[in-house]
Formats: C-alpha cells, structure tokens, sequence
C-alpha cells in the first residue's frame, strides 16, 4: 500500500469522482487574516471540497504520485547556474521542501507573497522534486548516480528536441485550481535564484473535479479513456512495482529507498490524422471502445479483453497491432508503470493544427522494467504510433517523501 | 437588467463563489447512451453543480457576457478563406450557432464527435460570436458596418503584434472543464471546414469554482482582485453602457440590437519587474490594498475610494496616477466597461521571463465611450503601465442573441 497522507485514501481511479470531501478544513486558515478581512476560520469553514482538499507533504513518499490527477500542472527542468554546486543544490532543495510543504498547507510563502493564491484553499496542491542525470557530474555525486537514470534507449520514431528534454532538476507541481498551481510555479522559480535556472516549462489540465459523475479515469484529447489499466495502490505488489525498496539487494543507491523514477515525455497527438479516422477505425487502432473504454471483445472498462479471441473473418478482433494489446502488462514480462499524465494545449502552430496532445508522466521503480520494454514495443508496431509524435523526454530520480524536519533529497545530498 | 437565461441569475461578482446549485441535470443526458453505459438519467443524477451547470444558448444576448467568468477559457479569430464571402460566412454562422446550442446543453455534436467532452456535463459552457472590421469588406456588407468598429487610436504604450491581433470573426469559449472547452473548440474549428482559418487563438484561465469561499472578482497573475468597479447587471443603467438599445436614435446598425463590442487585449504582465516592488509599493501603484481590495483610503472592497483624501505629507493617499483613480467611471465622463478577462500563461521566454498576464475582455455598448477613453487616460499617465505592455488587440462587434430557430448574425447575413 502507498503510504503518503491524504493520497492514500483518495486512491487512483477515482480522479473524476465527486464529492471525496476528504479535505483537512485548518488548511485554508494559513494566510494571516488581515483586519478587514472574515476571520479565517470562517473562510475555511465554507470552503468546499476542491478548495479544502489537503494533500501531504511528509510521508515515505512524496506527494503528487498517487495522488488523484488534478485539473492544472505545471511541469519544469531547471539547470544549475554555472558555479552552482552541491552546496547550493542542497541550500535550494530546503528552500524549496519549506515553501511546497507551507504552499500545500494552504499558507502564504515565508517571504513577501505573490498573493496570487491569497483567499484559495490548498486545492490538493502537490509539488515533486526529481533529479536527472546531469545533475550527479555537476555537484561531484557521481558515485550517488543511479544506473536506472542511464539515457533512455533511442526510438526510432522519436522527434525529441533537446532543449525542451531533461535537465539538472525536475519539478512537478499539480492543484485543482489554476492560480494556485501558478502561485506556487512563480514561488519556486523565485526561490531558485542565482542557483538555477528554467531549462524547460510545459503546461497541463485534466477534466475538472466534479464535471463528470463518471467514478473513471480521465479522457485524453484523442477521446479516448486513459489510464485502465494502471496498477492501483490497493494491489499488493504496487510498491514493489512503484517504488524503490528501503532495504534489500537492489542495485539503486540507499538515497533512493522509497523513491521512484519518471519518464516524462511530450507526446503530440496529430488529431488532425486522428479525428479523419471514422471510429470504428479508432477503436480498432486501440482495441477498446471509445465510449467505455472497453475490449472490443466485450465487457466493461475493467473486464479483461480476450486476446485470442477472432472475429468471422478469422481475425483477431483486437488486432496484433492494436494499442492495448501492446501495452498489457501480461505481454511485457509484467512490467508495470503507473502513468499519470496532463493534457497540453499551447494553440495552433502555422499549418492551423493544434499543437496539443499529452504530458505523459510514468513512475516505476525500474525504468528498464517499466517503459524501457513497453516503448520498445510500441516503437515497433504500435497502430497509434502514427497519429501520435514524441518531441520532448526527460528521465528523473525521485527520491522518497522528507521525513518532519528533513528537507527533499537531504539523503543524497549530505551523504 | 440583463436576460440571458441562467446568467440572469447567476450574475458577475459571484464567480468565485460556490455552491450554485441551479445548473440543469437535464444537460448532462446529451450523449445517447451507448448498451455498456448506466443510463444516461443515472449519471445525470449524480452530477454536481460544476458539471451541470447550464448556459441558455438562446436569448436577447449572446452568452459570455455576463455569465460569470469560467475556469477555462479560449479566445479564437478566424479569416475567411479566400473566395468566402457572404453565403459562405452565412452557412458558417448557421453551422456554428447549432454547434453551440448543442454543446451548452451537454450534447455531442451533431456529426461525430470527438468524445473528448464524454461523459462531462456542460460544465457552464459558453459561445460568443463576433465580427471585426475586415469582415464587413470580406462579404460586401460594408454599409452594414457599425461605425464604432472603426479602428481604435494607437495608444503610446502599445507593442501589438499584427499576427495576433484582429480577424475577421472571434469567438469566445469558456467552461468550467478544461475537456469540455477545448472539446468546443475543436468542434468549430472543423466546422470552419473550407470557410475560414485560425488567425490566432489564446488560452486563459481563472479561478476553479469551489478554490475560495470569497463571493469575490478574481485575482490576476500580480495578485490583484480584478473587476472591482464592473457594473452589475443588477443596476439600472447596466443595459444602457453594456448592450446596444432595440431601438432609438443610435448610429449603430439594427442588426445590432441587443449586441455589445468587446475590446480584446493580450496583456503581458512583467511579473519580474512587478515582484521586486514590495507590498507598499505595489498597492501605491495601484490605490488599493492587495489583501482584500479596499481602497487605501480606508474600508472594504467595495468601499468608494476618498480620492481627495492626502496623508500627513500632503499628498493625495490614493496618487494621481493610481491605477484605480485613473480608471474609475467619475473620472472618466461616466463611461463604463464590462470586464471578463482570463488570466493567461503560456510558459516562459527564453530569458526566464514568464510570458504571461491577461487575456482583457471588456463589454460596452460603444468602444468611444468604453474602452477608448480610459486607455487614453491610462496611456498618458498610469503607473501600472510600466509594468504590463499590450501585445495584440482586437475589437469586434458581437450581435445579440440568437432567438430560436435562428443563428447568431442572421440578422446582419441575411438583411
């Protein structure tokens, strides 16, 4: 079972659902009420659920993993600035650990505030912090690398700019409300100072809390329902799937105990190709229905599709190619990730198509068992694979949730 | 008073509030129901107020103006395509409006659809429809162009980028879904099939409903309450400054009964710059305080400012040049503007600079009366102005609602 606050009850799965009114009331009460304003423990009283919902910052693991996908993210890479070292890495993510546990609870930067998120409850925001492979060389902690950080094998269907791909450090900042996740966005970037800077930014949203009663996983902007077949934290072997074990013969340094890695990938979707399909021709492409997301071989979103299963035509009904079919864990040696994902819009490029698609974010605890071999599979024959454009990749180490007192990283860096 | 279905009741002021329960369940039952689904009255039932919340397409206004601010937002122009011209701007308006009306009741498209906004109810959905300038020589209506479209003054302070500003028709989305919005675009993009092409389109946001218990404006991106002074249409004189009379002596053209011109402002905010002001120096540059709105004259947000009020020094307490003096009605002949805007993000600039600020939607029954003077006065002498810059501008004029059986602008197309 994960163990991070507030997420473990508000499991996967039920990011669409209503009315989880789970939210911790004293969260809305961080700001100061200045003199002409209602006290604040009238405001928090009357906040309802979205603005309420508290997620927490201590825990084995850090938040914004399984906590349900919010309405708004904001991912970014930073780069050390020249002369930064270990020194100002660790002063940074201090820095940083104080104001994402401060801004989650509800309550206003320690310095002067934006007050852009002023009057708004916590509104399950959740902040991440990871670390990429060229971070180790640039503060002498080599020997604390990772292997599992090793550069993604190449893809031969791949368009990956470079200057929007990894990065020294990785922050992944969610909420159900937009100001808030940009309050704490512009809170972070300020606090990096002279220490870092932006390499890369990208927006995201996933459907609002409450705009549909459907208890399911989200819909990307193809149509399709996302995320099926994500392991869910109620499984047994979950953690053993997710997160790096605290102790035991693994080969990821004792830093990592209880973290996790991320694969993040800006996954363009050419919906202009996509919406020509008729949908019979999309449903083949995946192998699940659109309206339900269920096989086509039957049954609900949750039954198991019938691989073997053919059609009149002797066929199989979910083809060898299909989406689904490639992605099933049982097909690749039981790898599993968790994907987590934001949809992105940035407008219409000069041809009048839309430059959107999906921030794919994936967390396991072996990237070469989680989406090393289930890309490898989908580069070779996946019939989504050309309505869809990788362009940017990113792979992070994200280290356990900070203990009460103890900053993110702080294993790493004071070894 | 205005009329316009459900925001009649639900009127501006009340955007960040919550627990609005008047949305129609009937929205939500759109979708035909496919075999593998629950019935489509079950999820009706079960929709809360952010989901089923319903827009009335038709009325004597268009939707958009004063339903109150959506979480959501995309602002579009399109051009005609060359040889379109008035038949085919006709078919175009028809196609739209029926899209539209379908859309706001939480209805699929007529044609396939992309179930992108599956399973979501409509989420408070709105289409706005306008026409610039050049449209009126596109279709050889040119002695049907109101004269209040003529091009508005070049102001000292602009940086428009022609690319980004303009058009020959705008339309307006917002919801409170992020699914469901781009969902409507997407829609009507298509629909524009061989008719006309995106010129430019934006995105913005707002404050999710539910994020504060505050029944305040919203904040923008400097942590501002915006919209402090808007008219209410609650107010007897709202209809008069907002919407174009039914009839009379008004040099405006009849189509236009019951319409409104927006001004479209993309203004940047300098958030770097902004921040490194302290707290009393922000509120100086714009005569209130930041906590809660109030004047720096004393009292609550919607306390009347004493703008002959000096301090110990002498000098006024609200300066001369305070945004909030500059831009109050009194000072300005009386003229009034409905502002809507969305607050607007798109990543940061290669220099680390956030390029953001806000998406300036404002409603008045005459621009010369409206917009024109108070940017004049805000150009000569504002001290906001250094720290936000207009980077694309667009006025179009926006017919009155469609009554049923007909289409927003039949009035003007088929004249």
């Amino acid at each position: 079972m994960a163990d991070n606050g507030i997420s473990r009850r508000r499991l996967l799965g039920t990011a669409g659902a209503t009315g989880l009114a789970l939210g911790a009331a004293g969260g809305a009460a961080g700001y100061a009420a200045a003199p002409s304003e209602a006290s604040s423990s009238d405001r928090a009283a009357s906040l309802t659920s979205l603005g309420a919902d508290e997620v927490m910052f201590h825990g084995k693991h850090q938040p914004g993993i399984t906590t349900p996908v919010q309405s708004r993210g904001h991912l970014v890479a930073f780069d050390l600035a020249a002369g930064a070292g270990r020194k100002e890495a660790a002063a940074l993510l201090r820095r940083w650990s104080a104001t994402a546990e401060r801004l989650m609870a509800g309550k206003s930067v320690a310095g002067e505030d934006t007050d852009v998120a002023r009057d708004a409850g916590p509104s399950s925001l959740t902040v991440t912090f990871g670390f990429g492979h060229s971070f180790f060389g640039r503060t002498g902690l080599e020997k604390q690398r990772p292997s599992a950080l090793d550069p993604l094998p190449d893809f031969s269907s791949d368009h990956l700019d470079k200057a929007r791909s990894d990065g020294d450090l990785w922050v992944q900042i969610g909420a159900n409300d937009p100001l808030v996740a940009f309050h704490a966005l512009r809170a972070l970037q300020k606090e990096a100072g002279d220490a870092a800077r932006v390499r890369w930014q990208m927006n995201g949203f996933n459907r609002s809390p409450g705009a549909t009663s459907h208890p399911m996983t989200t819909r990307n902007l193809m149509g399709q329902i996302d995320g099926t077949n994500n392991p869910k934290p109620s499984e047994d072997d979950f953690d053993q799937r997710i997160y790096v074990p605290a102790t035991g013969a693994t080969r990821d340094p004792s830093w990592m105990a209880g973290g996790s890695y991320v694969v993040v990938r800006r996954i363009r979707m050419l919906l202009d190709d996509w919406e020509k399909l008729g949908l019979g021709d999309q449903e083949a492409v995946i192998g699940r229905h659109k309206s339900d997301g269920s096989p086509l071989t039957g049954g609900t979103e949750t039954t198991e599709p019938k691989l073997e299963k053919a059609g009149k035509d002797g066929k199989y009904v979910i083809a060898l190619n299909a989406h689904a079919r490639i992605t099933r864990p049982d097909q690749n040696g039981g790898s599993a990730m968790l994907r987590r994902p934001f949809s992105y819009h940035d407008g219409f490029d000069k041809g009048g198509e839309p430059d959107a698609g999906l921030l794919f974010v994936c967390w396991q605890a072996d990237p070469l068992r989680g989406f090393v071999p289930v890309q490898r599979k989908l580069d070779r024959g996946d019939a989504l694979s050309e309505f869809i454009r990788h362009e940017a990749s990113g792979l992070f180490a994200v280290p356990g949730g900070a203990a009460k007192g103890e900053y993110v990283g702080q294993r790493l860096l004071e070894a």
